[in-house]
C-alpha cells in the first residue's frame, strides 16, 4: 500500500481537541487540569473510551500512565510509541500536552481506517504529571517508566494542601497493576506546540527541535540591614533589594554578554520585610539559565556569578548561592529528526531547524529510545495561560507529519 | 526654687522602662504591644496606676488616649504637654515610643518629689496607636485629637482579622467618655528615640530635630508578557521585573543625582506569577521619598518619573502611577527648638541639629500647638526590630533636658 496520499482528518482531530477542552474548561477560555485531580480522571476516562473504540489494547502501569497498543504483523518487534500529556498547569491552555495525545490519536483513527497493515506495534501513551505544577516535579510519568526517578519518592510528593501523589493516584482510579518500568522501544514520537514565539514570527508551520536546551536552575539569598527608611541616611545603607535589582539586569544582559544561543532569566524574587517603609533585609531570587551549549551556560554562570559577589561586597549584603539543579541538554536521534523534516517537506509545509527551550517527556524518553519532536507554532509565542493558541490549519499539518513518521517507523523491520 | 541643678533619677527611669519591656516581650528581646491588643491594655493599665500613685487627674477620651494632669498654680492657663505612645510595632523594640511616656512620667515623678510650685498644669499623654502597623493607618490617636482625621472613620478601621479598632477600643475598656478634641496647649514635647544612625554615627548624645521631613508615597504598576523562559528568546521579551529593576536603581541614585538632602527608597514589592521558568508579567513596587525641602521632593519625583517612562517605554512594559500620599515638611515652633537645644548644652550634653524623618505625633501636634521634639542615639540605627537598643546613659540625659523644659514651659505665666 502507497501511504503517500494518506491525510488525517483535520476535522475530526478539532472536533477531539473541542472535546477535551471541555474537561476542566476556565471561564477565560483555557482549561485547568491539574495531574490527579477529577478534571485529569475524566479525561483520562474519555481518552481511554476512545481507545477501547478502536480496540486497542489498554495497558496503565503503577505511575498512571496510560499506553494503548495497535498491533502490528510481528508483535515480538518494539514498538513505535507516540504520545505526550493530558495534565495542564492551573489556568493553561487548550494545546499544550495535548495535541500531542490527540494528535497520535488521530493519526491511529487514520491508520485504522486505512486498514493499514504495519510491522511493529505502535503504542499511543498519557505520561502522568508532566506539569509539575501540582506535584512538583514535572514529567515524573515519564522519569519513572525511564528509570530516571524512583516511583515510591514519587507516591510521597505531596501538593500544596498535603495530599500524597501516591493516595490521589490510588483515588482517581489510575493506579495500575502493570509496574512502571521502561520496555524496549523502536522510536518515540512527542507532537507539541512550540510554546515560544520563533515559528509563529518566522511564520513557519513546522518546528524540528534537534533536542532540548540543558537547564540550570540557581538560587540566591541577599542579607542587608532593616532599617526604617526615613531616618536612615543613604550613605551607609544595606539595602538587599536594590543589591538584587543590580543582579537581575546582569542576568539579563548574560545572553548578551556571552553571545551564543542562551536564555537568562530572573521569575521569582522574594523581598523581606517588604514594607514600603522599611529597608530590604532579605531577598530570595531565582536565576534560570537555558542553552543547547552547556559549557557555555556554565562560562555563563561563572561570569555572573562573580559579578554577583562584587554586587554582594559593594552594597554591604552577604551573599549566599546555591546551585539547585543542573540537567544537560538533550540531543534527540539524529535520523528520527531527519525523518521529521523530510516528512514536513515532502507534505509541502515549511519547517525549522531549532531546539527546544522546555523540558518534555521526550527528555526521559530520549534516554532510552530514538526520539524526536514535532512542534507547531504557538500564536504570540504564548503558553502556560488561558489563552494559549495554535491555529487549526497547524495543528492539523503537525498531526500529518506525526502520521508519516509514525507509519515509516512502523514499516521498518 | 532654683532649678538648675534639679535632674531625673535615671535608676528609676531604668526600672520603670524595664517593668515596661515585661508587656508583651518577645523572646527576640523586644516588644509585642500591637495597638489595643491584651499587651497594650495591660501596659496602659501599669500606666494608669504609676499615674494615680502621683495624685495626677486622669482622663481618657473616647480615641482611647490617656492624659495625666498635674495641677498648676493656674489651672485656667493652657497646659504644658509631653509624651508618646505605648504601642509597638510587630517584634518591635522597648523603647520605641515608651522612652517618650515614661522619660515624661520621670519628669513628673522629680518635680513632683522636688516639691515644685509651677505655673501652669503639666499633662502627661499616651497617644492611641501611633504605630498603626495594626490598624492602618499610623498616629490616629492624635490625628483625630489634633481635628485631622474623623473619629468614626477610624473607628471603622480593620486590622487584617477584620476586627474594627472602635470595638477593639471598647474591648480593652479604654474607650473613654471625653470626646477626642483638641484643647489650647501651651507647648507640646515629645522625647523620643532617633530610629536612625545619625547621633550613634557621630557619637552625640542629644538630637534637636527642626521638625519633620516631608513624606511622598508613590505605587507603580508594570505590566509584562508572561511566557515560558526556555523558548522565548531575549529579544523581544517584555520582563516587567527587569524594568523593575531598572527603576529601582533609578530610586537608590536620586538622592545624589538631585544633591541637597533627601532619602529615596524601594520598601516593597509585588512579582506575578512569580515562578522560576515564566517571565514576570506583573510587578508592583513602591517608592518613599522623603527630604526637608517639599520642593526638592517634587523636582526628584518629575525626574525618576521621566525615568520610569522612558525605560517603561523601553521594555515594552506599560506603566501604572499613583502618587498615593504627600505629606509636606513640618517645622517644629523655633522658640522651643532653641530651648531644648540650650538645655542640652546647658546640661553639658553634645548635641547635633538635625531633622526627623520619621513621622511622630509631633506631626499632629505642631498644627494645633508650639512643638518640640528631643531624640536620643539609636544603636547602629536600628529601630522597629528586637534589638532597637538605647544606652541608659542616654536614655537618662535626653530625659533630664525633657525635665527643664517641660519646667521652663510650666513656669511661663
Amino acid at each position: 500500500m502507497d501511504t503517500t496520499s494518506l491525510r488525517i482528518n483535520g476535522a475530526r482531530l478539532r472536533a477531539t481537541l473541542e472535546e477535551m477542552a471541555k474537561i476542566g474548561a476556565t471561564p477565560g477560555g483555557g482549561v485547568e487540569r491539574l495531574a490527579l485531580s477529577d478534571a485529569d480522571r475524566r479525561a483520562r476516562d474519555l481518552f481511554v473510551t476512545w481507545l477501547k473504540e478502536m480496540g486497542l489494547e489498554i495497558m496503565i502501569d503503577d505511575m498512571g500512565n496510560i499506553f494503548g497498543k495497535k498491533s502490528g504483523r510481528n508483535n515480538d518487534l518494539p514498538p513505535v510509541m507516540s504520545g505526550s500529556h493530558i495534565d495542564s498547569q492551573p489556568k493553561g491552555g487548550r494545546f499544550d500536552g495535548i495535541l500531542g495525545v490527540m494528535g497520535t490519536l488521530e493519526t491511529l483513527r487514520t491508520i485504522h481506517e486505512a486498514g493499514l497493515d504495519h510491522e511493529r506495534p505502535i503504542v499511543i501513551v498519557d505520561w502522568t504529571n508532566e506539569e509539575g505544577s501540582r506535584f512538583a516535579p514535572a514529567m515524573v510519568g515519564s522519569g519513572v517508566w525511564a528509570g530516571r526517578l524512583e516511583r515510591d519518592w514519587v507516591y510521597q510528593r505531596t501538593d500544596v494542601h498535603g495530599n500524597k501523589f501516591g493516595v490521589e493516584l490510588e483515588g482517581i482510579g489510575y493506579k495500575g497493576k502493570l509496574p512502571a518500568e521502561r520496555w524496549p522501544v523502536h522510536a518515540y514520537y512527542e507532537y507539541h506546540i512550540e510554546q515560544g514565539p520563533v515559528l509563529d514570527r518566522l511564520r513557519t508551520t513546522i518546528g524540528v527541535p534537534k533536542g532540548i536546551v540543558c537547564l540550570h536552575w540557581y538560587d540566591i539569598h541577599l542579607e542587608g540591614t532593616a532599617n526604617q527608611v526615613g531616618p536612615t541616611p543613604m550613605e551607609g545603607r544595606n539595602d538587599a533589594l536594590c543589591a538584587a535589582a543590580e543582579m537581575i539586569l546582569k542576568v539579563n544582559a548574560l545572553p548578551a554578554k556571552m553571545g551564543g544561543n542562551m536564555v537568562a532569566t530572573v521569575g521569582e524574587i522574594h523581598n523581606a520585610p517588604n514594607s514600603r517603609n522599611i529597608i530590604p533585609d532579605r531577598v530570595h531570587f531565582t536565576v534560570d539559565i537555558r542553552s543547547w551549549d552547556d559549557e557555555l551556560a556554565i562560562r555563563a554562570w561563572e561570569d555572573v556569578k562573580r559579578d554577583f559577589e562584587s554586587i554582594a561586597e559593594a552594597r554591604g549584603c552577604p551573599i549566599r548561592i546555591e546551585e539547585t539543579w543542573r540537567v544537560q541538554h538533550t540531543p534527540f536521534d539524529e535520523n528520527l529528526v531527519k525523518r521529521v523534516l523530510d516528512n514536513a517537506r515532502a507534505l509541502g509545509y515549511s519547517s525549522h531547524s531549532m531546539v527546544s527551550g522546555a523540558g518534555h517527556d521526550a527528555s526521559y524518553m530520549s534516554q532510552v529510545a530514538p526520539t524526536a519532536m514535532i512542534f507547531v507554532p504557538s500564536i504570540g509565542g504564548r503558553s502556560h495561560v488561558e489563552v494559549e493558541d495554535t491555529r487549526w490549519e497547524d495543528c492539523e499539518a503537525g498531526a500529518n507529519v506525526l502520521l508519516h513518521c509514525v507509519i515509516q517507523s512502523a514499516l521498518e523491520k
